[in-house]
């Protein structure tokens, strides 16, 4: 693409940069912005740089946060003796969003995948144990997707935890609402016989 | 959404307010460029905050530029006397992106459009017509999306230039290379029987 301003190849290179956003959508979207505003366009620019240059990670779980401690470990009317473990900051706004979960978090910020180079020091497995013993949780609720990875990561922390009086749970796996069982791929099928629930109990979720 | 920062909260609206992006794919944007380090997330909010309060319109043909002047205009190995009349920057770029036109351009910042409040005062009209008669131009092509609005634009345009000896024409309209046939509107089909070209023309163009 040929442009008659560097300003404009220069905005349309870092948009470009983001993924999933290839040169012609960039130029859309700085061609957009171009036609704001300049208070709305610099309110847009400093509101990515602050987020990114005063963003900290609440010392107790990991998660996003404004101070030292995040919203939700600060908040005194969560459950501060279950703990659900995810992957990353993006599980927790999704199970945030049902509404269903009145517990605190610990981000792992990703899991065990040695193809990947990334191992238990990487993670934030220590932390997890060192939190659970001093706090002495009563319940852990491991919410990793559905994978060899997060499989093992589960074994590798739950070994960890093992001295610990800690009830260890998992969400559970089975057929999602809406899906269709021919699609469903064997593993899931498998699993979500075994693990069958009592009627009684599935409508009383509902 | 629920999130558990104010800061990564607000980067996500302010992403969500672009067209064609929505709160979730606001959030992969925002935690992407949370993951990068500090400087160039700086970068890339300077370059766009730097883009809208810096950049600056060519004082004769209203494409985007650096200076008074833009590029285009101020390169003297293309044909000053030779305009084509385009609606926006975007199009602009891609004529550039062709590599076929070695003459200027002339941005009207919108087409006639009286259903949406757009009149000819709100459009570089009367500056073409100024530039048509100060620059003695030879010729105008008008490179205009082919509808009504295009059309009208292109029939008030001309009507205002009688006076003048230039020379007008418009882009060619035909079924595009590698178009069906059986797929194209009965006008473009008409058009381009009525408007049909010697084959040596055609294959000299390959």
């Amino acid at each position: 693409m040929q442009f008659s301003s560097v300003l404009l190849e220069n905005a349309v290179n870092e948009f470009a940069k983001l993924p999933g956003i290839g040169k012609k959508t960039a130029l859309r979207l700085v061609l957009h912005l171009l036609k704001q505003d300049n208070g709305s366009v610099l309110h847009f620019s400093d509101s990515i740089a602050k987020m990114r240059s005063e963003i900290k990670f609440c010392n107790r779980c990991f998660n996003v946060a404004d101070g030292d401690i995040c919203s939700i470990c600060a908040n005194s009317l969560r459950k501060q003796d279950i703990i659900c473990v995810v992957e990353s900051i993006r599980d927790v706004i999704a199970i945030e969003s049902t509404q269903q979960f009145s517990g605190t978090y610990h981000v792992l910020g990703g899991i065990i995948s040695p193809l990947d180079g990334i191992g238990p020091d990487q993670l934030h497995i220590e932390a997890l144990v060192n939190r659970v013993e001093k706090e002495q949780t009563a319940e852990l609720i491991f919410a990793l997707n559905p994978n060899i990875q997060g499989d093992t990561t589960i074994y590798y922390i739950q070994k960890k935890l093992q001295p610990y009086a800690v009830n260890i749970t998992t969400i559970a796996r089975g057929i999602a609402f809406g899906g269709e069982l021919e699609y469903a791929d064997e593993m899931t099928l498998a699993r979500s016989l075994q693990n069958r629930l009592p009627v009684e109990k599935y409508v009383s979720h509902r």
